[in-house]
């Protein structure tokens, strides 16, 4: 429960307010009073007053009590090179890799991790022109905890070099067989090296949720002390779950100084989640891929992170990155790997911004924050309200009538929508189809042949209308129902 | 950190290896002595004490601190026809609706939910028509906080009614304009009548993440005292982050009695963790629906949720539904809503047990428990691992080799393998193509014309081979690249 979570404090945040575009005015109504006063205390204290002030104005921000959090404190590691390349379709020539890496960078990732230049001759070749492009996101590629992967990967021109080894006795019995002393004096070995060739090194267990505790805190310190970048967890099998994440990254907080990096896998749909719960707990890196796309179901998708993050502190990641590029981005991870963009995919889903029950559209009409957590004008894309099925109520109507420049009274309205809703019992009804009847009704009513309740001279109207229309409409029939875009 | 994460808790269940159906045999290795003593203690105790046992033989149990948690004591509410028919593509008519209803049924879940009957008429008459199918499922239907609504809902005979009213200063400034003492009022009254009938009633609030912690204390228990089943907690916008779901849940459950039902959006992509976190917390009933179809991008969908439920518990959730129905269920409502199965859905995404990356090939088989928590025959399905792309192993290569039934070497495994990557830095190769490498390679060592290291001889052969195969493979070159299945 949100301590701040009260229609006030948002109504009255204008920020919030003024790009909500609804042609009703209802929306701009606000009692800025009271947020002046707020912004009056918290003025010329400091940055920290700054991002308290920010949580009082969104009721989503995370709670006052995550002291740890870096939830508006964090940086990505973009990983569709790498992780992304596991994905069982991925098969990414030179070109497709170089436009990826572009599209991420001007999104505003804070990193591209590619895949070891060991895998094969081109993974090498395409890791080098990569780190020629100039890019202003750091590159990183991502080796196995071994001398020879680290002395090739430093050689192609990267900022950093992400190693990882298994850790848990499951790995260590059927992956590489090395003990922990083995895993240890490797590790420092690699670190001592990628250190000495001025890069930043990462270091990271590998299903780090079923390693032994202690073990992995003790590589961990170990590894900490010899002055590596970052220490990784990786739930490499997705068999984590929140509480558990925030658990294993508060506790690695409490034992070593440098950041903490998280990857999660997604094998039961938690990895947003959990990468939301690890920043709460601490974590300063999340490692994400466009679509979530990597081994088996994937990791932690760019988009859902972006979306839980953005509805956190949505200043925060608006001045980070470049939203509005999203679906350019996972448009062309999904054609290069020939996949669909998930129809319930955060954000870019193709009805996340659809309303249709009639509770729902009649308070999105009213104030979108009703049902609306993301602002789709945000990330360039536009809400719609769909009223031609038989969930429809009157007051979505009415703001269609109102967007056709059509006076009906709210009682014709209601009669009307019952209409809309018998003959949507049969079909659902395309935006022609209600449009249609919205206008055969207005000018039965202006023309005297109709009135409230007259449910046969209105059948006698639209079969009138149909038939009159019928060459036309023919052409249209292969249509399919479109719902009303809101905005005007 | 699960406290029993470790290799030899699961490695020593028999239970948990019978079905993985490995040709190398490795993965019948079992220390079943270990196992047995446990259970030797367990024996006879009582209910609690089986669970624990159940807990300890896996490795992704909940914690044993969790002594609110109902992961592995809880109920569906499956709301695909009334939360799924607020999907913007929804249209079912009464055939699909009784298909869908039958469907969920034998798949084994607890409750069905339709729509309300005030709806329309036919979504009057559907519900008494699924009320009539005789399911072993309970039929619930959902309407709004009035006794109009409660009125028809009685007379449909359903097995219980839900009630939602929204409880949020948005909604209460935005939906519908009514203050606490009436919404508490007019929910005491709905409840009574509902009572009255003899069926089960359940009252939640909406959005109730936004709403005033206090206010929504207060309505609970004063529903609670008055006998209501169930209360729900809605996040009816998607803006509930896992802690805070926890948290909620938690205060509630030391507020009522009653049982407790929570209703997740997914606009964040979160829906799924916040449903295990609700359980956690001694939350005892979820509403899913297929795909998580519903308003915006949805809610919980049912197969996410049974693989995070299996990955805590699988002798419970397999105990409870029919799994393997799960992929059918799935099928049936993406073609009634025409769209396509998310490729990363959990389960049944197309690659959700495709094994890519050669560390990991060769891992799984070693023991598929390295990097897989659900057992895909559990659900019907298949594993695969793919090799003929550049990230391949030579292990995964020989294990093809074994199936193949040639002869080769690991030395001459090795080479074959480099050929394979040198070949997919160029193109993805299909399985036929990895197949066709083999056996070149495999009677150019038998025939004495091939050495290990000859690659000029290799070429030769390779082209001589595609040159004698060209007319058949004419036939084949559209085939999309196929992964190797790995089971006998």
């Amino acid at each position: 429960m949100c301590p701040h979570a009260n229609g006030d404090s948002l109504a009255s945040d204008p920020s919030q307010m003024v790009a909500v575009d609804m042609s009703n005015g209802s929306s701009t109504h606000s009692s800025s009073v009271k947020t002046n006063g707020v912004n009056g205390r918290m003025n010329g204290v400091n940055g920290a007053a700054k991002a308290l002030e920010q949580q009082r104005r969104n009721p989503y921000a995370p709670r006052a009590s995550d002291f740890l959090s870096n939830v508006s404190n964090f940086k990505i590691i973009e990983s569709t090179l790498r992780e992304g390349e596991q994905f069982a379709n991925a098969f990414f020539d030179t070109k497709t890799k170089i436009a990826i890496a572009k599209a991420l960078d001007a999104f505003g990732v804070e990193y591209i991790e590619l895949t070891s230049p060991v895998a094969s001759e081109q993974s090498r070749l395409d890791c080098e022109a990569i780190c020629k492009l100039g890019l202003k996101a750091k590159i990183l590629t991502h080796i196995r905890c071994h001398m020879d992967d680290a002395r090739i990967a430093v050689e192609t021109g990267v900022d950093g070099v992400d190693v990882v080894i298994g850790t848990s006795s499951f790995l260590r019995e059927f992956s590489h067989g090395k003990d922990m002393a083995y895993i240890t004096k490797t590790a420092i070995e690699v670190i001592n090296f990628v250190k000495s060739k001025g890069i930043e090194v990462r270091f990271s267990s590998e299903d780090s949720f079923r390693s032994d505790l202690v073990d992995l805190l003790s590589i961990y310190q170990t590894v900490d002390k010899i002055g590596v970048n970052r220490v990784g967890i990786a739930d490499t099998v997705g068999c984590a779950n929140p509480r558990q994440v925030y658990d294993l990254v508060r506790t690695l907080r409490g034992v070593v100084g440098c950041d903490i990096e998280i990857h999660l896998h997604n094998d039961t749909g938690m990895a947003i989640a959990n990468a939301y719960c690890a920043l709460e707990a601490g974590a300063t890196h999340i490692d994400t891929s466009v679509l979530g796309i990597g081994e088996r179901v994937g990791i932690t998708p760019l988009g859902g992170l972006v979306a839980c993050l953005y509805s956190a502190n949505p200043e925060y990641v608006k001045s980070k990155y470049n939203l509005s590029m999203l679906r350019e981005i996972e448009n062309l991870v999904a054609e290069a790997v020939e996949v669909n963009v998930p129809f319930m995919n955060p954000i870019t889903g193709y009805c996340a911004f659809t309303h249709k029950a009639g509770i729902h559209a009649k308070a999105i009409l009213n104030n979108p924050s009703t049902y609306e957590i993301l602002k789709p004008e945000d990330f360039g894309l536009t809400r719609y309200v769909s009223i031609g099925h038989r969930l429809t109520g009157w007051n979505a109507v009415k703001s269609r009538v109102e967007q056709l420049g059509l006076k009906l009274t709210d009682e014709e309205i209601k009669d009307a929508t019952a209409k809309i809703k018998e003959l949507a019992d049969v079909r659902t009804q395309s935006m022609d189809d209600v449009d249609s009847l919205l206008r055969v009704y207005h000018s039965g009513i202006q023309s005297g042949q109709l009135a409230v309740g007259q449910k046969e001279a209105l059948d006698r109207l639209l079969r009138k209308h149909r038939e009159g229309t019928m060459d036309s409409r023919e052409a249209s029939l292969s249509r399919p129902p479109s719902p009303a875009p809101v905005a005007a």
